[in-house]
């Protein structure tokens, strides 16, 4: 025991330097002085450096050797530290480190470039962002798949082949979702007006409240692009206001908080181990979306936002409760991802897993990227892009050297998909609360099935423990077609 | 010139790391969620960890013995990285984790007693700081005076004699200009009214500005106790506000804004090196203060404040500039340091090191400190102290683990009084200058003469060369009763 004794206490620096690496990343995005990239991509390289150290240290190898765990959450450690030491241990520390830095230097320019849709000064950077990111993968991969060794890292056990047949698999029934959605005749309107940057902060506050977000262990702040960030005793959210569009501040807010409530909801026990984290990318998607869209896109939960709205800004820019579910879930080929309908999202993301793949291989050049961007969103959404920041300027992920990323955002509704299912058999008054704006019921099934357990299990047992069966995309692919249809009276 | 600068790559990986810590403990006075302490303590010890692993790092005493410099630049680096080595590794790594964790937890204890006025729940807290000092100051003296040993990690070259002689000598000039003040019979008015935050902070970014804060590589935040931290490309301030007393936030924020200023005008060449960050408290604290006192609190400069009040507030407080210079100026017996005027204020430190010096000789129990607290401040400032908050618990510093820190702040009054008078003499058109809010002349001087050199000279030295004569304290004493003469016709 002393061994597994000795690796843990290793593990727990490990854990909590990987934790600053994080909270690094949440102060660039949100409280950085703009001159300071430079210096800030220094002190996260040497902080990677760090960090790549310790997870390839022969001790760590020495330990695992020689360690016996006492019971299955023990075993559940030994494997996750397991798997970093083998992994990290492929990758040399100069290249880990020049990745941090290049990524972390490549995240500011991506802001500024996105701001005035400059495509030219962007791809120089991040072309040098996927040629380390090919140089990583082909340490990781050993003659394999380059791609499938970067999807390994967001969802273990995923391989691009996998991926793309479940993309084969739920592609026709999304099109004709699609097809028949836009060609009903029927297209809800948007809402109209204008709503004041500090009430839909304020209303952004009080949807997390209902959401049961722990101030206490977290806080809101503004970035160009949501994210959440930290574990345990502090995981942080982020949100962005659009006048005109409430629903963006909003449905970001709550995204988020199913991210950091995953996070935060993790057994403490298990607090600053490998299994304290959320288990993969994609069950970590499927936290955020099932807030977001399952719940907060009903018909029940709108109702209640509807009365909120009002109650902030003395109008909800609709006419009545139906009207705002009916904008909430307007279904339309907009240019943006986050923004993006329940109906286009997956849409978005086979778009995005193509091109990245395309670029892994080098089958695609990052000089040819924007033309194959830009027509790929034509043949797939029906619209030309009109700029830059509409179309591959859009997301940060690319230039954080997050190739291999997007599936896991399908993974994650289809996961969502499968949980809503049984959360419904589990919880009969979920309706009633929501309307309410009680949540309580479905995030304590949440907690209880999917987030106190950390990453103590693999995705997919654990989703089907949560369930009942092994995960696909037929219950995703139900609920779309029955809410939809409803909506659209198809 | 390889072990040079193979040493040098290792020690800027170093910088950085530490800047990283810097950032830490600035997340967690301005950002960090309330029920985060104790995960954050776990974070600053492991980060700690890793910088005290680096700097007691073997092969760092190997380059040590085999670098060669080419210049002076280099002699002192390497006589900087000299010294951090050999004191770090007298500290083992555990005390001086052990104290990382136990600081940054009973930083958070301070700010909620000092909230609540409890004495009882802060003071075994501060014990066990003072325990594991104490401990560190018997590896690092050697045998020699523990609060030595303390001293000269702020203030390279100082001891505790040459302290209390420094104060032996200003103690008698400082008494009776206080005695002469108390006993005039006049006693300006302060401000009144009421100042809102809002339009406190708009100020406060307008002096900020003033001075030349540069805003691209810092920012401006609320914190319980006033800071500076960071470096390089990032050094940010923050400071506090009280609705009923402007001069808190404005004079705190010019404080900041000197300190952060030296930071950020050091020569951008020595960025992440040894000498690339302020030479000592002492130094710095004559930056915080020259921009505070000699420069913001001249007649000149409070005219142009003056106006700046009544443009933000409709009124500035006082009948006209003369009653403004005098409100900003008021010679009283209050309780807390940061708020204290210039006569005053050595006073404060005088008394704290006394005090400090008693904890660390084991002369005076953490117990007793209240009662000794209470029976000095009467004694020194006439009053009694009304409440802890007003009493011992004031400062951070102590829960901070400090010990040693306060004699830097007299220091630094008397290096910024051997400043001015140089400055004034080199900068003939001052005061029209800072009549109109313009404080470049000054500030370039300061830039030139001691900001930009870092490190790079030895405090006394460094001082020296910017005035023309080694630092005593008759220039500040001159200045005090020729400033306070005036005001109070003596």
């Amino acid at each position: 025991m002393t061994a597994y004794a000795d690796l843990m206490a290793f593990q727990r620096e490990t854990e909590a330097l990987s934790l600053v690496a994080e909270r690094l990343g949440w102060d660039q995005e949100t409280m950085m002085p703009p001159a300071a990239a430079d210096q800030r991509g220094e002190e996260i390289a040497a902080l990677e450096g760090v960090l790549h150290a310790r997870r390839t240290d022969p001790r760590v190898a020495d330990w695992l050797e020689r360690a016996k765990s006492a019971d299955d959450i023990g075993a559940a450690q030994l494997r996750l530290i397991r798997r970093s030491h083998t992994r990290s241990a492929k990758v040399p520390a100069r290249l880990a480190q020049d990745i941090a830095r290049q990524t972390s230097t490549a995240q500011g320019i991506w802001a500024e470039c996105r701001a005035r849709d400059d495509v030219a000064t962007f791809l120089p950077v991040l072309a040098e962002v996927l040629r380390l990111k090919r140089e990583e993968a082909a340490c990781l991969a050993g003659g394999g798949d380059l791609y499938d060794a970067l999807l390994d890292d967001y969802e273990p056990g995923a391989t691009a082949a996998t991926v793309a047949a479940m993309f084969d698999r739920m592609r026709p029934r999304l099109v004709a979702l699609r097809g028949a959605i836009l060609g009903s005749g029927r297209d809800p309107a948007s809402l109209t007006g204008s709503f004041a940057k500090e009430g839909q902060m304020a209303l952004a506050r009080k949807v997390a409240s209902a959401y049961g977000y722990d101030w206490s262990r977290g806080r809101l702040d503004l970035a160009v692009h949501p994210f959440s960030s930290g574990s345990g005793s502090d995981s942080r959210i982020t949100t962005r206001v659009v006048e005109a569009d409430p629903f963006n501040c909003l449905y970001s807010t709550i995204h988020e908080v199913g991210h950091s409530s995953y996070e935060l909801n993790i057994d403490p026990r298990y607090a600053l181990t490998p299994i304290g984290r959320g288990v993969s990318m994609g069950v970590h998607e499927s936290q955020s979306r099932i807030y977001e869209n399952q719940l907060g896109r009903s018909r029940a939960f709108a109702g209640w936002l509807f009365e909120q709205m009002q109650a902030q800004f003395g109008t909800a820019g609709a006419a009545d409760a139906d009207a705002f579910y009916a904008a909430v879930n307007r279904v339309r080929s907009g240019y943006i991802r986050t923004e993006a309908d329940e109906v286009h999202y997956n849409l978005h993301v086979m778009m995005r897993f193509d091109l990245e793949r395309a670029l892994v291989s080098g089958d695609l050049a990052v000089g040819d990227l924007e033309a194959a961007w830009n027509d790929r969103f034509r043949s797939d959404f029906g619209v030309a892009v009109d700029r830059p920041s509409h179309g591959l300027l859009q997301d940060v992920h690319w230039s954080c050297g997050l190739f291999g990323y997007f599936p896991t955002y399908t993974l994650g509704n289809l996961y969502a998909g499968c949980l809503y299912g049984a959360m419904r058999r589990a919880v009969p008054s979920l309706d009633m609360s929501l309307a309410q704006g009680d949540t309580s019921g479905a995030t304590a099934w949440l907690r209880d099935t999917v987030q106190r357990h950390g990453g103590r299990y693999l995705p997919q047992d654990l989703i089907a423990a949560a369930t009942g069966s092994a995960p696909d995309e037929g219950p995703l692919l139900d609920y779309l077609e029955a809410k939809f249809g409803a909506l659209y009276r198809l």
